[in-house]
């Protein structure tokens, strides 16, 4: 294992710096809005300094290059100090922060794919490791890259059982590319997180669901910088690192305490807290991230064929789930970027039939659909796979605020759902889809194919993964 | 702490040939239908034989007492062994369950509260603890009464991020009350379970969470009597029983096998496994539930009047969330049936002014929407209480697949949206409810208001709560 080097003085000094600067352009931009979440953006102000200007490597002028660390915010709130990150990174002007959810400007209150460097939208919370995961899974066993994948959770969101869902999987497959921080802030939008600032609790779920875990204190920026460092030396284990914060760090008379969730800073106190902030910024020396390697595979966008027209004759009958199997596998001969999740139900929805003809490109999700969802969304990001997620329709349902961010996150992902129509038979109707159709049609820029035999199938699988938003 | 008594030689021997019969009900039943999950039933055989044998306190003649003890199979494809069960409890005919699955039967697939032993359908796997949690709170907060909830899951499901999302809320309010037995027999649908049989990791999980936590040999009716009764001695904390078993226990050839979920035993190998199991069962002697203590009190269901009509007047503006609040919260007023439910929006959905009011009768439910759903589902079983949960409408589409079971169960719940219509404005597209009419409209026999001031939300409120399916 090598050897861990403490950063000089001149660039914690340089970090701790930065962070300050984020805390000023979050407040400044959430001022001028009127709105959004000023004290979110305080806690997690030192792990955005570390992350961004000592842990992650990326190109800050192009920063959707498929070799950089991807950066998930998933307590989505948090978006102006994202937005402050690439204003410090020279990516984003700095005045155009100050139109932070302004009708006309794509920094908007929650962040969304329009930005360069958002690969997945955010705002209904707990979504974003998920997510996270589907990127780092793609990252080490598809691309099979060097780039890492780091995602940021508030504490409240970690009651969303989509998190833990998350975090099985991401242990399951050995993610030791992904890194968790959870900003344990303490505080939710109307009252305590559940577990306050209890971080050993955190520890001990962390650890139990298969995380490598740190405990630290998530205003130190020496702290960070180790643990996130010990994070890249691990190997098959995916890391979180439980980051001890306070809501609106920083900021006197607010910080710690209750009932400043998503509200701007008051006109009257702004200036002289932001002058608190300025008084104990030491230094100007900018600070850069590392160049990322160039190590990942081009990829294919051409339109994605069949290797040969469906083969079905007058009179052949096949349930169109079978059919579905058989066609998936055939699309997969032709273009390697195609991939199946599927959630313990592969041998109903047929999609196993895809795994035996490409069983590196299938992953098993388990029961587990709205993560299934989330990964299938990270997996497509940067267009790295076309995934097709299956489960039996009605449990589709589980996953329709995933799919409702999907279309927000302009995913291109495709959704296949079995044992739809009127009846599913002797199962009952807890196994039947009845709404999957309103579900689906009440989503903006979702295409629905509903094939009738073996030729409609083949041909509607080839149209989805070729349809764009 | 009481001394715990082993039970006598005799009354094992008879738990151990309950289970054996309940292993035949569900062989034969399910060859009858000649579909449904014969090996999921067995593996659970031991621990419904002690369950409803020795630990839970029932009139087996009137199951929807509400004094007795509460059951609910979370694994719903194990139906056939709770429908066993009551065969031996004697309130199902044992020629009845051969009708299983069959379209004239209420003994569907999976359970629903067609049946009267059933509170809620399950079959959406991990959705049961969750209404086992809210069975608990009313029990143990509401009804203040000495009934006891017990709540059966299957490995598999513990991969649904809803499970962990009950674990949490279960364990957050000292549910002492609640049992969860997870039916650890490794083999999912398609492919072992993500933990197979690392009984360890689901220990340190539960731990985690909060519960009590056993590990048991799942088929020992002697360890299952004891952690049983070690549950209902502990305080503050529910209890987790994490029981090894096998799938298919008993069946030679098929035990622990792959390939055999979903698929009744074949014709012919039915008797001679049939008489296996016959083969081991040593006594007649019938076992009798305990009674039930008669500690519940009378809920008075007449209809819920608002106590006196809106006083709104012509011209007053009032955001109709403001208006829900005080509806409830004056609802509450005249029927202490009527609870809040929140996931920390209460501030923004203004069920904080029905909390102010009647703190007694608001459960907050933190950032975990499916389980608030579940929760609310629990705690309207057996008509305790009348709940109105609460959240952004937006966020509802979270629970879609609880809604869909909500219906199925027969529930009347009431759910609440805030925050609905075309724009929320700067919050962005992630907050705003666009789906959330579709997504209701298409459940059968949801009811729908969509008040304009506050006069007809006033008049909303009051018919909500008295709008049966």
């Amino acid at each position: 294992m090598a050897n861990y080097h403490k950063p000089d003085e001149k660039t914690l000094q340089g970090l701790k710096d930065i962070a300050n600067k984020l805390r000023i352009h979050s407040i400044r931009a959430t001022c001028a809005s009127n709105s959004g979440h000023p004290t979110s953006c305080c806690s997690a102000a030192e792990v955005m300094a570390v992350l961004f200007f000592r842990t992650m490597r990326y190109k800050a002028s192009d920063p959707r290059n498929a070799c950089n660390d991807r950066f998930v915010m998933s307590k989505g709130h948090a978006a102006p100090v994202l937005y402050a990150a690439w204003v410090e990174a020279g990516f984003v002007n700095e005045a155009e922060i100050l139109n932070l959810r302004k009708i006309d400007s794509d920094l908007e209150g929650h962040p969304t794919p329009k930005l360069e460097f958002v690969d997945v939208a955010t705002g209904s919370l707990g979504q974003g490791l998920g997510a996270a995961c589907g990127m780092a899974y793609t990252g080490k066993y598809f691309d099979k890259a060097s780039y890492r994948v780091y995602c940021m959770l508030g504490d409240g969101e970690c009651s969303e059982g989509s998190v833990w869902e998350a975090m099985a999987f991401a242990s399951y497959y050995n993610l030791d590319n992904l890194v968790a921080i959870l900003d344990v802030n303490r505080l939710g939008q109307s009252e305590p997180a559940p577990l306050g600032h209890d971080v050993d609790t955190f520890r001990r779920r962390c650890e139990a669901f298969g995380w490598n875990t740190y405990v630290v204190d998530g205003h130190d920026v020496e702290e960070l910088c180790k643990a996130l460092w010990q994070a890249k030396q691990m190997k098959r284990k995916p890391t979180a690192i439980v980051a001890k914060t306070f809501k609106g760090k920083g900021l006197r008379g607010i910080e710690d305490e209750e009932n400043w969730h998503g509200k701007p800073i008051p006109s009257d106190r702004v200036e002289a807290l932001l002058a608190d902030i300025r008084g104990q910024i030491q230094t100007n020396k900018p600070l850069y991230p590392d160049q990322p390697e160039e190590d990942v595979p081009d990829v294919d966008l051409s339109y994605i064929r069949l290797p040969s027209p469906p083969a079905y004759k007058i009179g052949d009958k096949i349930a169109t789930r079978r059919a579905y199997g058989v066609a998936l596998a055939r699309l997969g001969q032709n273009s390697s970027r195609v991939i199946a999740l599927d959630a313990d139900t592969k041998n109903s929805t047929f999609s196993e039939t895809f795994k035996k003809a490409h069983p590196d490109r299938y992953i098993e999700c388990f029961i587990a659909e709205q993560n299934m969802v989330s990964v299938a969304i990270g997996c497509a990001t940067r267009d790295r796979t076309v995934p097709f997620a299956n489960t039996f329709a009605a449990f589709l349902s589980r996953t329709y605020d995933h799919v409702r961010m999907a279309a927000i996150s302009q995913s291109n992902i495709n959704l296949v759902g079995s044992h739809c129509g009127v009846s599913i038979g002797e199962d009952g109707p807890s196994q039947m889809a009845l709404e999957d159709l309103a579900m689906f049609r009440a989503i903006p820029t979702a295409t629905i194919f509903y094939p009738s035999d073996g030729v409609s199938t083949e041909r509607a699988v080839e149209l989805a993964a070729n349809t764009k938003l």
